[in-house]
C-alpha cells in the first residue's frame, strides 16, 4: 500500500461546490496546477484521490482523500506540506484525522508512551499531576526553591512555564542545574523523586544542544513547543539515544484550532499529530479555563491520545490552562486515570504555599 | 530603551471587555498568572503594558502593548512565543504590526534586500518575473528541460514548486545539479543567466546541509517555507557566510491569516515578519487568484515589504497563486517595479511552450 488517507470536514462558501473544492485540494496539494495542463500519468502518480464524501449539514461535508506516500519523500516536514501546505490559505478545510497505518516508515511516535512513563515513574494506575515553575522573572534560586516545595509536597512532576527560555532572569543552564539538584536533595528527605521537564525550545541545532545539556544537568524529561521549534525537530528528539520523555506544549498553535471551519481539530492536532511526532505528554487548554474548548472536544482529544488502535504508543493527555486544585476530583472522574493534570496558578494560590498545595493534590491523586 | 511595541486589532466576544482582554494579554504573555499571585516587582519586570487603545467599530479596537525585550532572552524563537504564544489559543487577537526599532540586536533582516538583489541580478529598475519548475512527479531531467526553456526565453529567475523536496521522482541533489547545469548551458547560448532558487525546506540541521549543498551544486538562491522549517532557521540562513538570497513561501501559514479576527494580518506576516526573519523575496497569494486576499491587503503588504522606515532592508514582494501572463501589464501598473511576478500554471498554458511564454513575459517586463 503506497498511499495514506486524510479525513477532512469541508465547508463550502458562496459559489463553492463540494466536488470542485475536493478536486481542487487533490490538485493543489499534489501538482498545484489545473488539470488540463497535467498528463494523466502524473495525475495518477501524485494527485490526491477522493475516497468518500458525505453531507454533514448545510454546506458542510465530511470527506477523505488518499495521497501517495512518495509525495512526502521520506521527510516528516514535507508530510506536513502535503497535509496542509497551500490549502491552509483557503478557508473551509478542517483536517479531522489521518490513517497512520501506512505511515510507520515515516513516523515512530513517542519513545515512552503511557506504559513507558508509568514504568519510569513507578506509578501503576493512578492519575498524575504536574506543577509549574513560574512566573518568568524569578531567579533560578527562587525556582529551585519552588521545586523543593513541590517535591516535599510529593507532586509527580514539574515543568518550566512555557515562556522560560534563556532569559537573564534565570538562564537556562543555571535554572536546570539548580532545579534538578533541589529535587535530588528533596528526594533524600522525602524518599520520592519529583521529575523535572525544563523547556528546551529553540531552533534547529540549538534544540538538540539544549536537550543534551538538560540531560547532562539532571533533567528527567523535556518540554518542547513543536509549533515554534518545528514538528520534525520534536520527532528527532523522540528518537534520541539519551531517552528523555517529551512534553509537547501548544503555544503558537492556536490559529490551527480556533476557527471551527478551518485548520485542525484539537483532537487531530494535540491527540494525533503531536503523538505521531513523538510527544509522550500532550498539553491542551482544558474546557472552562482561560481558553475555549468544549467538554466534548477535550474528551475526544483524550480518547485520540490514548487510542490503542494507532500504530504509535498511547500518550498522556495533560489538560491545563486554568485547572484548579478544588475541582481536581471532578476532572479525575471525567477524564480517568491516564491523565496528567497540569496545575499552574492554582498551586500558587494555596494560602499555605506550594508544599501544602502539592500535598493536597497528591492526596487527591492517591485517594 | 528595553521594551518593544506590538500593535493589535482586538475583537471582544460575548461577555468580554476590552480592558480586561488587554490586561489578560499583558499577563498571559508574561507571567501567565492572575495578577493577585504576582509581586509588583515581577509585574513591572515582565508583564506587558498597554500603551494605547482606540475603538474601531462595534466590539473592535486597535491597541498597542509594550513588552520587555529581555522576555525574549536574545532568542528569535522565544520572541515568537512572546508575540503570539498562548494568546494564539484565544480568538479575537490580530497582530497588525511590530515596532522593530528596538529589536535590531535580535533581528538582522534580509541579507540582500531589493537593492542587493538588483545589483546581484544586474537589473536596474524594471519589475521581474519568476517561473516555477512543476509539477511534482516530473523527473530531474524533465525539470532541467523546463529550466532550459525558461532560460532561453530570458526569464529572470525560476524556483522549485513548493512541494518539491527529496522525492524519488526527482531527488534533491540530482534536481538541483541538473537544473543549475541547464541554466549555465543556456546562458552560453543566450548570454543571460536565469537564477535558480531550489526549495531546501527541511528540519533543523538538515536545512543547513541542504543550503550548503544547493550552493555547492550551483543554485543562485534558495526557497524556504518558514512555517515548516521554523522562522529562526530562516534567520540563521540569512546570516550564512555562503550568501544565497532567500525566497520565503507561505505554505502551512494560512491559519494565521484566514480568520479576519485572529492571528496575523497578511501585511504583518508576509510584509513584516518574514522580512525581519531574513526573507529577500516574500511570496503571497495575489488577489483574484486561487486564494482570497483583497486588493487593498495586497497593496498594503507590498508597501510593508518595501517600507524604508524599517531598520531592515526592503524586500521584494512576490505575488503568485494564480498570476496570469495576460494580466501582467495590469499588475505591473498596480504594484509597481519593485515586484517579482510569480507565474506558475500560466506559463505551462502557453500554446507554444515555456520558452515562448518566458519570451512573452520578458518582453512585457522590458517594455
Amino acid at each position: 500500500m503506497n498511499r495514506f488517507t486524510v479525513f477532512y470536514r469541508i465547508t463550502c462558501y458562496d459559489g463553492e461546490n463540494i466536488d470542485e473544492k475536493l478536486r481542487w485540494i487533490c490538485l493543489e496539494q499534489g501538482v498545484e496546477l489545473p488539470e488540463e495542463v497535467v498528463s494523466q500519468a502524473i495525475l495518477d502518480k501524485v494527485a490526491g484521490q477522493v475516497l468518500d464524501v458525505k453531507p454533514l449539514g448545510k454546506n458542510s461535508y465530511q470527506a477523505s482523500i488518499s495521497w501517495p506516500i512518495e509525495n512526502a519523500g521520506a521527510d516528516q516536514t514535507q508530510f506536513l506540506n502535503i497535509l496542509f501546505g497551500n490549502i491552509s490559505l483557503k478557508r473551509g478545510i478542517k483536517v479531522t484525522s489521518v490513517d497512520w497505518e501506512n505511515l510507520t516508515d515515516l513516523f515512530q511516535g513517542p519513545m515512552f508512551g503511557i506504559e513507558g512513563i508509568r514504568e519510569e515513574f513507578g506509578i501503576k494506575e493512578r492519575p498524575m499531576a504536574c506543577g509549574v515553575l513560574k512566573p518568568m522573572g524569578l531567579s533560578a534560586d527562587e525556582m529551585a526553591s519552588q521545586a523543593r516545595q513541590f517535591a516535599l509536597g510529593g507532586i509527580d512532576m514539574i515543568k518550566d512555564d512555557h515562556g522560560l527560555a534563556n532569559q537573564e532572569y534565570a538562564p537556562f543552564q543555571e535554572r536546570v542545574s539548580k532545579v534538578a539538584q533541589a529535587l535530588q536533595l528533596a528526594m533524600k528527605e522525602s524518599g520520592v523523586l519529583t521529575r523535572y521537564f525544563p523547556n528546551i525550545t529553540a531552533s534547529g541545532s540549538k534544540l538538540i544542544e539544549n536537550y543534551e545539556l538538560a540531560a547532562d544537568l539532571g533533567a528527567d524529561g523535556v518540554m518542547v513547543l513543536p509549533d515554534l521549534c518545528g514538528y520534525e525537530s520534536m520527532h528527532e528528539l523522540a528518537q534520541h539515544k539519551l531517552d528523555l520523555a517529551i512534553i509537547a506544549h501548544p503555544s503558537f498553535s492556536g490559529t490551527f484550532v480556533t476557527d471551527p471551519e478551518h485548520g485542525f481539530t484539537p483532537t487531530f492536532l494535540y491527540g494525533e499529530l503531536y503523538r505521531a511526532f513523538g510527544a509522550d505528554f500532550t498539553i491542551y487548554p482544558n474546557t472552562g479555563g482561560r481558553f475555549s474548548f468544549t467538554p466534548e472536544e477535550c474528551k475526544e482529544l483524550n480518547k485520540a491520545a490514548r487510542n490503542s488502535n494507532s500504530p504509535f504508543k498511547p500518550v498522556l493527555p495533560m489538560p491545563g490552562g486554568g485547572m484548579k486544585r478544588e475541582t481536581l476530583p471532578h476532572w479525575i472522574s471525567e477524564y480517568g486515570n491516564d491523565t496528567v493534570f497540569l496545575l499552574g496558578a492554582s498551586m500558587l494560590q494555596h494560602p499555605s504555599g506550594l508544599e501544602a498545595a502539592a500535598k493536597e493534590v497528591s492526596e487527591v491523586l492517591l485517594s
